[in-house]
């Protein structure tokens, strides 16, 4: 059971999480990275999967050649965005935290995992990479908690990160995710912030009994 | 900033979040429900997409129905099983918790939101479904807060449930949410305790800089 404070708690970090892309250069204490990677194994697993891998990397060399991989999509993904250049300012803020960060995480998701059979994953195969996201998302709360901030690095070809990080082609390279302290930690997403997308209403994200039915 | 307390019970709920597949009848107070769908849409989620739509169903009628829709798939699935007649009866007490749970909550992804050129998704298209997955894992995580139960049905023919639910064709039903009050609050995974499949080492798991490095 948990207490009113405990709920509160809950509900706070939760709330105040954001996805940030600049950070100091104040190390991550290991103490709290063992906290966050205890977090993420245990998030929920389809058939108890566990199907993920976390690769800590903490070498200039390493995060400069993933920040190249990033800054290459960018790039790629500027030419789709060329009539409304604010797009590949927000990712190039990105690819800055990267760089920035004393700690990249690269979170993957092997499907072998388990064996062929894996336990309610046999009709929606996407529910390994699901419970990666899962995972993910305790890390980021963790970390929130721990009052370290973190970023979700999504733009990337997979065969980059994997040349890069020596992984094997079965698996897939699913986050970047970069951790560290920051000095600003925005009360709302940067991208609302920005005018670029802004919260829906929850209530019109609702239905009952059936889609459409309010 | 959160308090030492405040991480303590933060550490708490990721720790004892169970995925519930046994419900009493009390009923789940809406504002609980309203709470655990606030939580849900302060996930993360890529380019600020909100991919999300959630159908409240508690009539028997639509439950059953979606009950229906799992248990031939279980049947289906069963036949992949026939050696281990245990993982057909792990599913079944699935579609038990769907029948007994006051509370059925669909959990949808539309890809199409946010336009065809979402910030962020054009590379990794799945992230999408992976913030979906972050929402659930809020919902999860503010359902244990709240001291309800949870359980996540994800085996059924994603077109038996569009039928159902009269949901567009291009929309995923990426999940079945059963939620309510429990006896039962286990502390270990039941595929755990089971000795169906057991917790990995966290160590084992974790590599410096490269794949396959310790």
């Amino acid at each position: 059971m948990f207490s009113k404070e405990e709920k509160a708690a809950i509900y706070k970090v939760i709330e105040t999480r954001r996805d940030i892309r600049t950070f100091n250069t104040d190390p991550v204490p290991m103490e709290a990275v063992a906290r966050i990677l205890e977090a993420a194994h245990h998030a929920p697993s389809v058939g108890f999967m566990q199907p993920w891998n976390f690769i800590l990397i903490e070498s200039d060399e390493v995060k400069n050649q993933l920040a190249w991989a990033a800054d290459k999509e960018r790039r790629a993904l500027a030419i789709h965005y060329e009539e409304d250049e604010r797009a590949s300012k927000f990712l190039s803020l990105k690819i800055e935290g990267l760089k920035e960060a004393p700690l990249t995480i690269c979170v993957t998701c092997d499907p072998t995992r388990g064996g062929s059979h894996v336990l309610g994953r046999n009709s929606i195969p996407e529910t390994d990479m699901m419970s990666t996201a899962c995972a993910i998302q305790n890390m980021w709360l963790a970390s929130c908690g721990e009052g370290l901030a973190m970023g979700w690095v999504s733009f990337y070809k997979k065969s980059d990160v994997r040349d890069i990080l020596a992984i094997p082609p079965h698996i897939d390279p699913v986050a970047l995710l970069s951790i560290g302290y920051t000095e600003v930690y925005p009360k709302a997403p940067i991208l609302e912030t920005a005018n670029w997308e802004k919260r829906h209403s929850l209530q019109k994200l609702i239905f009952n009994e059936k889609w459409g039915n309010k």
